[in-house]
């Protein structure tokens, strides 16, 4: 019987585990609930209006359609039965595997206040982009229509929860999209009026960088016209708005940016986990006990980045994917000698708005707009095929240069009207 | 006061209507239910997975952001006060007008059996087009894994109802997407045995166009591998498939081309209407008796084609437009002469998949690849704005070189796994 892996979840990791398998003597099947890849770092941009769907989302089997070892399954797993060595689907489908690797992701989590996220929506999938691009464009909308001085103000107040990257290249877009794209669009309101704010919890945005590039940021998002709030822990998020620190402030859209939750691999598998869900794996990223079954990317912890953890961003998944990919083919050769994984960082990359970013890679930081190149220049390499690079390029061009968004798109949900 | 004129829907009409009035001495204000001018000749290429969605549709307000004069509101209709000349809207808002451009276009229509329509989605909007898109890549994605030889074919049997240019442009591109562009992606099943059937109640296919061009398309939609079935009226549509004539036929995916009913604009203002909803007007486009409201587009009906009632397209809505346009210039330069409308009819489209269309010019008849490439071309000239054109270009030429489709994306609705 040909080794049968299975890879669940079509992420960087996955697809970095089933690129590194090609060629091996193996049959590979790819489990995802959704039938795309999705590049997450520019989610953002879709989120804003910057990008349509499709330029940043692949169907999987149409990338691994010339593998022909390679089945590619849409569907929910909902549990692993360790015993027989089978994953269980949510229409009852089993499909049994030799290898196991778990690359599920996280979604973002509300530190135990699940009942905030009608109001503040995250960020994770296509159909978040969609519904947070709706809501900031009928919010617009709505307050052109609004007579009540408070309502329209209250439409026409964005906050973001979370200074980490997401939250920081949220705000910045949004301010843009208010202060420079839109206001010729609108006739009763002035969009250059619209309030951004930025709520941090911790002492400063960017923690993962260093103070000088956090505090570079900081200011240009300030120019941007963002306002930020350091030190201010949220309590509350309603239909209303919402309350930080000792402040209430009145806010029809709110995007949160602020945490995440591994997804329930660790539970399907029964795993030691941390609090936030991640699967607490062996040094050669397998499951404690179970060598067979892999668990890698946000569904992970991992202390191998010089002792401390890995973070959660697409590079480390990446190279999970391929370490993982490696271990399987040595066992197969019959080498099963011990190769922990070692995560090499290259660097932290976050953009604010249209001509500035911050990159710290290492020894090297780069700030301003030779960051914001370089910064576009990596995430068109990093896209997969010659056509969604150009469509990228294309729309980014665009906007640089007309300052017009294509992609503002209100879809999905109920009609407009209802809405309000 | 100014003159204040209304247009209700941004379509082909209310758009034309729009541009026309240009340089008045006017207020305009454009209601529309959805925030974006949709270029519905090539919405099944959404539905089909060729274009995306930002590809074929811009914001209203961005496309009149320069008319300082124009005010664009999001909204739906609800009704029409003629005595106080007001627009009622959905959430209680009235908008007050001096004359009133009804251009609110048309649904899809099931004869009376508007419980088809949850097993047989139309194309009219965007949504419609993702719903129809997610509902065919949801078929082969299902069959993929359906182990029982019956429900597999029923998921690998499209059924189109309809043979007017949409239902003959679906059933095509379909063909192609299952014979041509899907057979590499799948393990378990042949998409290119996937039965492409298109149904038509009359005796011919296209029957606006002459019974050459007819046959040709008839001919080349065979040789893409479509069934057709004519003289064949539906009865019954369902979850399990479609009965017409004495046949029944097991199909998990069923569009509906066959027919369209007005929007309410006749019922709103009380008018003379005939079987699909569509206003009588007067011969200059106005209401009867009240000559500040005019009926535009697929909402009205007039036999101003040479005796002939115009056809419900896009060249017909936009010089309506045009027209009512320059009889309300006319009269706020008090010039109220009669200016009966004359339809100009330039011809008729259709394509047949990637390299076959027909055109009928009236006395030029043109067919095969060189109409294909009249169509593209007519195609990407009317497309809005420089943008649009280069990215629909970009898409088409991609697909035709590389025979791969970016659009495969299955978003919106309920997670893959629940829909089974």
């Amino acid at each position: 019987m040909t080794h049968h892996v299975v890879v669940v979840g079509a992420g960087f990791g996955g697809l970095a585990a089933t690129h590194g398998l090609a060629g091996s003597d193996i049959k590979l099947t790819i489990i995802d609930q959704r039938n795309h890849h999705l590049f997450q770092p520019l989610l953002y941009q879709v989120g804003t209006a910057t990008l349509s769907t499709s330029e940043i989302a692949w169907p999987i089997r149409h990338l691994v359609r010339k593998r022909k070892e390679v089945t590619t399954l849409l569907g929910a797993v909902t549990g692993i039965d360790m015993q027989n060595r089978s994953v269980l689907l949510e229409d009852g489908g089993t499909v049994s595997y030799d290898t196991l690797v778990l690359a599920t992701g996280a979604r973002h989590a509300y530190f135990g206040h699940d009942e905030w996220e009608p109001y503040a929506p995250g960020l994770k999938t296509l159909e978040d982009a969609t519904l947070i691009r709706r809501r900031i464009l009928l919010s617009f909308e709505r307050a052109e229509r609004e007579t009540d001085a408070s309502r329209r103000d209250a439409l026409l107040t964005f906050v973001i929860v979370g200074g980490g990257p997401t939250g920081v290249e949220l705000a910045g877009a949004i301010a843009e999209l208010a202060h420079h794209n839109l206001p010729d669009e609108y006739r009763h309101i002035d969009t250059r009026r619209a309030r951004v704010v930025l709520i941090e919890a911790g002492p400063r945005i960017l923690p993962s960088f260093t103070d000088d590039l956090s505090a570079y940021a900081h200011a240009a998002l300030e120019r941007l016209g963002v306002e930020i709030h350091l030190g201010s822990p949220v309590s509350n998020c309603s239909a209303e708005g919402v309350i930080y620190g000792d402040r209430v402030l009145a806010a029809k859209v709110i995007l949160w940016a602020a945490g995440v939750r591994a997804s329930s691999a660790a539970a399907w598998a029964g795993l030691p986990a941390d609090n936030a869900g991640r699967a607490r794996v062996e040094p050669d990223l397998t499951a404690p006990g179970h060598p067979e079954i892999f668990v890698i990317g946000d569904t992970a912890t991992i202390n191998a980045w010089n002792g401390k953890p890995v973070p959660g961003i697409a590079p480390a998944a990446k190279q999970q994917g391929i370490h993982v990919a490696r271990v399987i083919k040595a066992r197969l050769n019959g080498d099963t000698a011990p190769r922990p994984f070692r995560y090499q960082h290259s660097g932290n990359l976050a953009t604010i708005g249209k001509r500035a970013a911050v990159i710290d890679f290492g020894t090297v930081k780069v700030r301003g707009w030779l960051a914001w190149w370089v910064w576009g220049l990596a995430h068109i390499y990093f896209l997969i095929g010659v056509r969604n690079r150009l469509a990228v390029a294309l729309s980014w061009l665009w906007i640089y240069v007309s300052g017009s968004r294509n992609a503002c798109l209100i879809t999905q949900g109920e009609p407009a009207s209802k809405a309000r």
